[in-house]
């Protein structure tokens, strides 16, 4: 896929298939056959029917699971927004490739192959307070990247990334795209402290009052606003979604990455799921605003798609219940009233 | 381990080993060295100290788990307190050994050992609205099986439940021991509809209004309206502390099994963990009541184990994330601040 502008996204966008309608019923049939009260698996059943609806497959499959990390630096960094230095991020990336961070675990863990992309470490963003972020090239170069990054024989894709001072980047296309000021949708993310704070809390709204002109365009915001793992992330999202891969999102960073995807296209991120809520306070009221219910709460606030990876456990154990259960006739089980 | 009477029960809880204070600091001095901002893992760091303070290793393990499932019919179902018949107690049994439930699933990929392990399915317990639900004897007797059927060796313990009518006996000894009436602790069960639910108020009330003179006692209680397959969790949990085995509970009916202990002795269960909250109405508040915090919420409510099992998979992430990180200096990766 070439995007040659931001035109070119919103048309593609436009263009992608929905689910399989068909599959998902027959999921459903298949669920209220098993040797169970009808319901009583809860969301391990609406997962199974997610997973048939997107892969188009009454039994649906986690053969091929990939985990995409992309990592990106940011300019506003240099705001003192963050509790690490920016250096940090290329040595998580060669940690990463060192197998000791902890996606590296949960990936393995999860049966998933974990491919990390670090995108132009040493070529920052600009500071967005004062300049964009990237011009649409650049933004349009980082979307190409994530996009080639999917496999297009994945069974299922988890998103997440690296990038010392990212949650001021998600808090400022938060702020830009939904309004609400920066208290909204600032918060400590690797854990600054009160001073740390105050400046994100600045910077978001320098960002936004700089940025006034752009803020109704989703994707100028994207690429004013934002940094290249999250523009990495959403043509990952949309490579997805044209390849029929259903999409487990990571924490505050990842899902503030298909934000400005959402705000184009009414349904484009309906074959997403929210892999956990992080402790990252904005990423609970952002879940609320796109409509998504998180898997899991376990005020996990580390990014690098361990939020994700950890949720495809529960993706494997709905699957491992859709097709290895016995039905009642199977099992000669009486059903309800029976 | 042999139990002559409730006063040996009682006995035994005063004479529990706590957990290892030293095991669990070595776990969090550990978990502060990981490649990670301090607390990003948030429970899954939690989790990997509580299973170093329980096998009293700054290492825990996680290989030998035992994922528990106890089985009981109950005298209470003649009132017409559940949408299923009861023999579907045993027929579930033997889909469990066919391995067509849910639990086997859940089991197997949590790479669990499950036992089964049925309790005189064709002796239910009286019902209790108008007797003793089991007398003291078949009560202890309950409780040893229970306490027997866990390997002295393992590293962890699931436990669940398979009883058609049990979340009848679940809320009758809740409404018992904690008060709140019937409408707090009764809800669908597997199922049942409006009329169903009402048998189901009636029969708690009637329970708590005839056992009027033994609610003080949590153990009578425990015998008197309870149940076999509840019994036999008790003992299992304490058969687990004796061990130094780390416990998973799984929804409401197991919750309610050890709601006795808790009553009797301080920080009985402080071994255990609520792998979920079910949807069974009672669950949260009775977990509330317990100081638990659960791992999952996805609206489950099954029974058999299956939250529980469901949970292992938590418990491996932290694991393999205390056990696999690399630390900062291993790993080259600047602190905070740093």
């Amino acid at each position: 896929m070439q995007f040659d502008s931001l035109d070119d996204i919103a048309a593609f966008c436009r263009d992608l298939p929905i689910g399989d309608a068909r599959a998902a019923a027959a999921a459903m049939v298949r669920q209220r056959a098993l040797t169970k009260p009808p319901g009583s698996l809860g969301r391990l059943e609406e997962l199974a029917i997610w997973l048939a609806r997107w892969q188009r497959r009454e039994l649906p499959r986690l053969k091929q699971v990939t985990v995409a990390v992309f990592a990106g630096n940011h300019g506003i960094a240099a705001r003192g927004v963050s509790a690490y230095p920016q250096a940090v991020t290329a040595q998580m990336v060669a940690n990463f490739a060192g197998g000791g961070a902890a996606i590296n675990q949960i990936a393995s863990l999860g049966g998933a192959e974990l491919r990390v992309v670090p995108i132009e470490l040493d070529r920052p963003t600009r500071d967005f307070t004062i300049a964009p972020a990237m011009d649409v090239d650049e933004f349009l170069a980082a979307v190409e990247i994530g996009y080639r990054t999917v496999p297009p024989d994945s069974d299922l894709l988890a998103v997440g990334e690296m990038g010392i001072a990212n949650t001021t980047t998600a808090a400022t296309l938060c702020a830009a795209l939904l309004g609400g000021g920066a208290a909204r949708w600032a918060g400590r993310g690797t854990g600054v402290d009160d001073t740390g704070l105050a400046c994100k809390c600045e910077a978001i709204e320098a960002a936004v009052s700089f940025h006034g002109a752009i803020l109704r365009d989703p994707l100028a915001v994207a690429a004013g606003l934002g940094g290249r793992e999250l523009a990495a992330i959403a043509g990952a999202v949309l490579a997805a979604r044209r390849h029929h891969i259903p999409v487990l999102l990571d924490g505050f960073v990842a899902t503030a990455a298909i934000l400005p995807l959402a705000q184009l296209e009414a349904g484009i991120v309906d074959h997403c799921r929210a892999g956990h809520v992080s402790a990252e306070s904005g990423h609970r009221a952002l879940l609320r605003e796109l409509g998504l219910e998180p898997l899991l709460d376990l005020d996990m606030r580390l990014g690098e798609g361990s939020g994700a990876a950890l949720a495809i456990l529960l993706l494997r154990a709905a699957l491992s219940c859709h097709t290895g259960m016995a039905t009642f006739s199977e099992a000669g089980v009486s059903g309800a009233g029976g």
